[in-house]
């Protein structure tokens, strides 16, 4: 009897996983989408590599949301399936999974199911390839194998199956027994899985995931309401666990805990606090470095000028539109290496913003300034950078900008227009406590957390930002305390034309993120582009993400220390960070670092 | 409007967490029962310790399993509850929380519940306390709160009222704007936290938690047998995912992962492999030291000798009854600091527990011997022990003991009479793989994991062992990866009096683990001892458990590098391994641990 993996059940680049299932006696792979779109390896190439390790290539995933949809969606489906399908034939493989939709615009219609999926298999057929439709436990419609398995017997086409998958079907609780029913022949594949109980769910739920109000997803705030309603009188107490809190050191807990319950009696009108003050945009964001040659370099590429010298320590104002960089070479700051260790927000109240940040314990920093120097007000996150709330109309004292006296400079490019973003990677500890320290003392608002695929593990990312999108900043976190991968920061800068900007950094001496080509193979599949256009972007590793409301374009430079810079362009009303193109970029970052030995 | 916070809300010891909450700007605490045991402060001293903080003990909690019981068994409850009365009346706590039984002996009879609840709050009374009753989402037979209110309303008791948790309210789906209908003077006390909601359910089930065939709860085998019947020829694929498997070397969790396809393949027929040879007993266990001295003063104190030497190797033979520990001082092995390194196991058919572990991909170890040493065939465990298979009736090459020499030595005591069981840390990656592991080479049985509460995290245990103990593993794991308390091993010595041997080891100049006193006034609370029982125990640090098949009665050496000793006593046919009183023996180690500076 054959034995298979799926390369998603291992860890690190798919060459590693290649390796490791070849040794360990496996006879054959499944290779799962985004291990291909991740490698840097042809189609050819890796074909030829499981050849060499005496791996079969049994499947082919993810294949999704193809079935029952309005007919020019459908079109649209058959259009990127087509490209899988020459993919695997370069690949060599011959049975390729689909799984249940879980597209909104999907129908609940078994017939129409059956015949876009009769039609899919039409198509594979031309391939020699053969289609094995699965119930995934939350497909929208189709989730059981029963319900799978009367939508292939409906369909009646001999290169249409079913695939099954025990964690799909034991998780939903239905009885293995019916499987018998299906003759087997029309079972394409079988993928197994176990997974512990979820026995007592909600005392699982209660002991790891317990989290201060305003943490989750709870309206804890209108329970408390109604309790005060009743005339209660006794103490607010919170008692709440999970895995961070019963390891993280008791102090800054405490001060998290007490914050969030500060915003709870806010809410329910029980506490007055200094009301939030949004900033408005980005003054600026500074730097520390040991080494200033580098990121000099990297920004003259990227158009920067270095315009302006403080005018008492050794910090230097990098410009371009109104996008400002500070270069700290300071020696108090520089022990850590490169990296960002302060922002600077414009804010139409500094000092109503420093009032409310203390009123909710973010710790107030005093300021070494000289005398001239003007008086900013900063406090610091809880991963330790420094906010320093910056007058949009400084009232008397003048701006942080007087502190600066400008140098004789050469005309600063004009691609970049603003930052678009911070994306800061927090410590384990700290991420929803920093995703309520921006909602609570700076006025953000989050979004919903995200996970990121990394190929040594999953990244969370939850965004915080101002409702016009003037301030934005991702937080990130690592899958665990040791996940010393994760450690980046970067500067989005937004730019009108992301090719003119990448071709111009390039053309300065900078080095772009290489992208792998299957990335392009995959993106031509799922989109229509204009004639070259694709291959421009493959050229400059330039990544592509669209939604409903526009387009993302973005790239990447190199890393410098814990910093790198992207360079972004928004189109339409486009919201996101490209999170679909995380695993993607992530994967590249650490080929880069291993190319470099770092 | 007064704010506190649960005790068990923050990490470390009561000091540290009442610290922190003093320093937050909270107004008091709820003394979280656990923290109370494992604290080396007295009662009074918390009280005192809390008021120069200048924090009120706004609650004490929980007690548990009081209601809706028989009159016997409710009577006993009373009895305990009286203690702890007695207990807050130290503390100077007014106000307790009582949670709704989970007991399986309560009864679904709300009248009988007021009734029990009426005569608990008559004798809280006494004691100028007050009852603060809380339905817990997972309670027997009160799960809502408006059910608690239901009972404390028809109780009808000034001294009883309710306690309202916002997770067990919100994690129901309840309505909390019946909250309004209840008086606010009965509402004692208010509990908060939030929760992220568990949306897509079985997503996050199947992304964070599927596991390899045998590691987890479902019937894998069952499901491939009724596929198999259906004549399906493809291959057993594995698609698995979790947070581990993410991050985990590939090349390790490759074989793990071909290991449960082999026991997959045997369970249901279609694969043969060499049958498993259960082991008997421990052989011996060895332990490897940079210096022996300190070993063998523990040893010596807990009556061993010091009976053989190797003839080739720096390896003392340490002996007392059945149990056998070899003390080795090789260069070789040294270099990681004093820990257990292998493990002989009695085998009926060494050869075949050897061809069993390698058809099961175990990597068999060389074996450096001098010529005229007897073969043994050893493999090692995912954790790098290595374990070796020593022939019960060694054929015809002599047993391992025939390398040693006898050497003079002073009789051993006669108190500890075999190993009890092995207590085995594992890396953080490898604790479902260890389980499978040692459930398949070995064929030992594995009971459930548990959870054992650490002051600086959540800790799992899980043991294995044959049928009838001869030989038991407990496997443990940290919270996390970086979790670097908990890297100790150690050896449970079984003795028929635990009492004499623990006396007899101090006599000898040993030093037993420390174990705070409020934990003594919990076993009063909780059973009933014979005159003077109690006070023994106390002074000798022994912990105390019983179940409905017996008692265990277990206390504790310090520690040497990684290793340290446990003496233990089981009577009647008590399988536990004590992991009741874990969470104090994990303080009291981190105390002495803090003492002795390390």
């Amino acid at each position: 009897m054959r034995t298979s993996i799926a390369t998603v059940s291992l860890s690190g680049s798919l060459t590693e996983k290649l390796t490791a299932a070849a040794r360990a006696g496996f006879d054959g792979v499944e290779i799962f989408e985004n291990d291909l779109l991740t490698a840097p390896l042809t189609p050819e190439e890796i074909r030829a590599r499981c050849a060499d390790l005496g791996l079969g290539i049994d499947l082919y995933q993810p294949l999704r949301d193809i079935e029952a949809v309005p007919a020019g969606l459908f079109a649209r489906n058959l259009r990127r399936a087509r490209h899988k399908f020459e993919l695997m034939r370069r690949l060599g493989a011959d049975t390729v999974l689909v799984c249940s939709s879980v597209d909104p615009s999907a129908v609940d219609d078994d017939a129409l199911a059956a015949r876009q999926l009769s039609d899919l298999a039409d198509l594979a057929d031309d391939f020699g390839i053969r289609v094995a439709y699965e119930a995934l436990a939350w497909g929208r419609h189709v989730s059981t194998y029963d319900h799978a398995w009367r939508i292939v017997e409906a369909a009646g086409h001999p290169a249409l199956g079913t695939c099954l998958d025990s964690f799909h079907i034991l998780s939903r609780g239905s009885d293995p027994e019916g499987i018998e029913d299906i003759p087997g022949e029309k079972i394409f594949f079988l993928q197994l899985a176990d997974a512990p109980l979820p026995a007592m769910d909600v005392l699982q739920w209660s002991r790891h995931h317990r989290c201060f109000p305003g943490q989750g997803g709870f309206d804890v705030a209108g329970l408390v309401r109604h309790v005060l309603r009743t005339g209660y009188a006794g103490p607010l107490s919170l008692e709440v666990f999970n895995d961070v809190v019963r390891q993280a050191e008791a102090g800054p807990t405490a001060v998290d805990a007490r914050r969030s319950l500060l915003m709870l009696q806010e809410e329910v009108g029980a506490a007055e606090l200094p009301a939030p003050v949004v900033p408005t945009g980005f003054a600026f964001a500074e730097l520390v470095t040991p080494d200033a040659d580098p990121l000099a370099g990297l920004l003259d590429a990227l158009g920067f000028a270095r315009t302006a010298r403080h005018r008492s320590k050794p910090v230097d104002l990098w410009q371009q539109g109104e996008a400002r960089i500070l270069v700290n070479t300071g020696a108090a700051v520089r022990r850590d290496g490169t990296r960002l260790a302060a922002v600077g927000l414009e804010s139409p109240d500094a000092a109503g913003a420093a009032r409310r940040a203390e009123a909710l314990l973010a710790p107030v920093l005093p300021r070494l300034r000289a005398p001239e120097d003007a008086p900013l007000d900063a406090v610091a996150a809880p991963d330790g950078t420094e906010l320093f709330f910056c007058d949009t109309r400084p009232p008397s004292g003048g701006d942080w900008r007087s502190d600066f006296a400008d140098v004789e400079h050469a005309p600063a490019a004009t691609a970049v227009r603003h930052i678009d973003h911070l994306a800061l990677t927090q410590p384990w500890h700290h991420f929803d406590e920093a995703a309520l320290f921006h909602r609570s003392v700076l006025g953000l608002r989050a979004d919903e957390s995200v996970d990121l695929a990394d190929p040594y593990g999953l990244q969370r990312s939850r965004a915080v930002g101002t409702a016009d999108g003037g301030v934005r900043i991702a937080l990130g976190v690592g899958a665990a305390p040791t996940d010393d991968t994760v450690h980046a920061q970067h500067i989005a800068l937004a730019t009108d034309d992301v090719v003119a900007a990448a071709r111009r950094f390039r053309a300065a001496g900078g080095r772009l993120l290489p992208i792998p080509a299957n990335y392009y193979d995959d993106l031509a599949a799922r989109h229509e582009f204009a004639d070259g256009e694709l291959e421009t972007y493959r050229d400059l590793g330039i990544l592509y993400d669209a939604d409903e409301h526009g387009t993302l374009r973005h790239c990447y430079t190199l890393t410098v220390g814990r910093v790198f810079f992207e360079l972004l362009q928004r189109d339409g009303a486009h919201r996101g960070y490209g999170a679909r193109n995380a695993p993607v970029r992530l994967a590249a970052q650490h080929a880069a670092q291993t190319r470099a030995g770092g």
